[in-house]
């Protein structure tokens, strides 16, 4: 069985992987936009973790439509629900996926999709959509995570990182200035996996 | 690091554990009000399944409170949700328990805890609540289950089972009759794990 996990390169993702990992055949899936290198910073993160992983292109309109949103919003929560709605979409019409996972955890505010929309992607296209960490508060997180990686936090500008959120400051970054950048994105801490801990198994 | 797993010798809560034994030590707990030998039952699944188990006591007044709201309420959610809460409480009571889980899935109505009680209870005892199911669906959940169990599914008074409902149909049973139980509790199919399967570990 395997699942096709979204992934940022961020602790969230990973940690959702690791998880997954005794279970499913892994592979992680970052979406792109081809506006910066995401796909290749993701799969560095992704390879010096072990974990196989490929590169989805998301449609343009994608990215226009979430700008559009954060410009009208002045806040991005509704435009990275688009992007990530979006990209379980598309993944979700892929033939050989089944399963789809991402790193949504019980306290997450976005990206989040509403139970209507993932029980139609699921009837739809026949999918089962994941969030392994759903049931798992930050606290929780965090205990995990430093059992299980190595990772980098800092403020969201200072991080390379692959998320919905890198590309669409770009893209803001572009056309209205970074000034525009700091008014729409409350600043926040981003994470970014430097390295998968070796963890003794419990049983052979 | 050791989890508590609240267990009913159901395909939930057999699941959750599941999920969890790669990363955690496992220790599967039975609450009971001693009405019914719902800890033999659910030891006995227990330990087919190979997972350390005990039984916990919880006070009376729990079951009064429930059986004066199902009797009140006429369906039994608010009177199952004050069991699962006491019994979540009770183990974050303990000295040794800093992650209490259980096998809540994401298209559960009962029992579930709200996010104020569940942060509560974690800042208050210094635990970690999880719920390892909650990020999946009633299909994915299903697919899990069968790779990992061979369970058996029938009428909830058909089957044996150590979940809160058993001791508080129990209840109902001796003071108002069969007929009172059929009365509030609406028909469901509840499961019961007869052994786990032997699968071929993804590495050893």
């Amino acid at each position: 069985m395997r699942v096709s996990v979204l992934f940022s390169g961020g602790k969230d993702s990973s940690l959702a992987a690791i998880l997954l990992e005794p279970f499913f055949d892994i592979e992680l899936v970052t979406c792109s936009f081809s506006l910066l290198p995401v796909g290749d910073i993701a799969r560095e993160t992704a390879e010096r973790m072990g974990f196989a992983h490929r590169v989805v292109q998301l449609e343009r309109s994608v990215l226009e439509k979430a700008y559009g949103m954060v410009i009208t919003d002045g806040f991005p929560k509704n435009a990275i629900n688009h992007i990530h709605s979006a990209a379980v979409e598309k993944l979700a019409t892929e033939e050989n996926v089944s399963f789809i996972a991402d790193g949504i955890r019980r306290d997450d505010r976005v990206p989040v999709l509403d139970m209507s929309r993932i029980r139609s992607i699921e009837d739809k296209y026949d999918v089962h959509y994941v969030s392994p960490l759903k049931g798992y508060g930050r606290a929780a997180v965090n205990e995990l995570v430093s059992r299980h990686l190595v990772i980098e936090e800092d403020q969201s500008d200072n991080i390379i990182k692959a998320d919905y959120e890198t590309e669409l400051r770009e893209l803001i970054r572009q056309r209205d200035g970074s000034e525009k950048i700091n008014e729409v994105f409350p600043a926040h801490i981003q994470s970014h996996v430097i390295e998968r801990k070796k963890v003794r198994p419990k049983r052979s």
